[in-house]
């Protein structure tokens, strides 16, 4: 189920290559790759130690629930939607790819995918 | 200098509520709050301590220089630019504040900022 989200989020969007479904511990639970040559799941693991971080910021500061977390590199965006304490939905763009309909898939998919977790 | 256009920024883009240009140590240069209770210094410098972690997760993974990232919580909006290897510029909005403009005025003070450092 979660590989049919996945899909229809990195087709549906441009210059995406990539999606994942991720424990914060770097487990993946489901991932797609359009490009073979993406690993998804190292990119998001070796992110999802710096997401902890932000996290934890986010409590020192009392700025409330992490939602969102995007990060552009020349080579690649990595879009980040949080779905529970424990899991959440990650996105491999090129770095011309379509960012804010990244976020708006990736919106729009999250209650859908926190209901199968 | 630096002021102006943190000023310029601040006062350009809805939501936002205060701007500043600190280095990856935490340490601020400069900064503009356009409400006394924003507290840009503390929050930036807890976010310094991530993004130097996102940095060596981005050379790890060899995805090219960082530039942008963006860190969404229930009550604040964090955009990050990256000026140079030693500091960057970020931009604190109010979650309905205008994230896309934000990123806009960023990437268009970007040049001035990095000639002045």
């Amino acid at each position: 189920m979660f590989r049919d989200n996945l899909q229809k989020i990195v087709e549906s969007c441009d210059g995406a290559m990539a999606g994942v479904v991720m424990g914060f511990d770097g487990i993946a639970v489901e991932s797609v790759s359009l490009d073979p040559e993406v690993d998804v799941n190292t990119i998001s693991m070796e992110f999802s130690f710096v997401l902890t971080q932000v996290r934890k910021a986010a409590e020192i500061l009392e700025t409330g629930e992490l939602e969102e977390v995007a990060i552009r590199s020349a080579k690649l965006t990595f879009l980040i939607r949080v779905l529970s304490g424990d899991y959440f939905l990650g996105l491999a763009l090129r770095p011309a790819g379509n960012f804010g309909k990244g976020r708006f898939l990736m919106r729009m998919a999250a209650d859908e995918l926190r209901a199968q977790l």
